[in-house]
């Protein structure tokens, strides 16, 4: 099993970002967090990385169900969609694939919720 | 296997937040991103939800090498350590174990990495 939903895209980077971002709103999804790892990277050890964004992302209902199964959840909140440059016009996107990475606390509540957020990220990344 | 490191403390919620914030620096770790859930939740369910931090914490070298074993390890970057009220006075910290939620990218050079950043969030929890 993998971690991730994945999918390649022609489009610049920053239309890329753009299109994850709309695409998650439309399955209930806002970003509470926006990382951009080659700045970080730059910037904490003067390394030059491809563009690398690093989108967290979060559901409010069912994140609040998730927290309400299982109250340590947040270590893996919120769920993460990566958008990075493989070569100039060409991005890849991939998001997490919660049933895998929270399969590790056993719940399975938690699972049932995992399961549902693993479908809406898959429909985001298939629709960009 | 557990997928967090956690310890219960008795302070008050802010002076938590602080004291894990300084323990992850003198583990190497920076806060990349800070979540309050109760205000989240309230502002977009109207809930009221306990006292919840989520803090992203990375550390720049490893979190490096990481992205460079697995392109897409960001899905799971950074590394949260979560704040949580359990009672006025008494606070639960817990820090993902990546041990456990990157053992599903399968890949042996990610997990030497993963044992190494486990082994200091461990720390971090052990020293507050």
């Amino acid at each position: 099993m993998t971690y991730y939903h994945s999918c390649m895209i022609h489009k610049s980077f920053d239309s890329a970002v753009s299109a994850v971002t709309e695409a998650l709103k439309k399955e209930g999804f806002g970003i509470l967090s926006q990382i951009n790892i080659s700045e970080k990277l730059k910037e904490k050890l003067g390394v030059d990385f491809k563009k690398y964004m690093i989108l967290g992302a979060c559901n409010p209902p069912l994140a609040y169900k998730a927290l309400q199964a299982e109250d340590k959840i947040g270590v893996m909140l919120p769920c993460n969609v990566i958008v990075q440059e493989k070569e100039s016009g060409t991005v890849e996107i991939a998001a997490i694939d919660p049933i895998a990475s929270m399969a590790a606390a056993g719940n399975p509540v938690l699972a049932g919720i995992a399961a549902e957020v693993s479908g809406k990220l898959k429909r985001v990344v298939d629709s960009i």
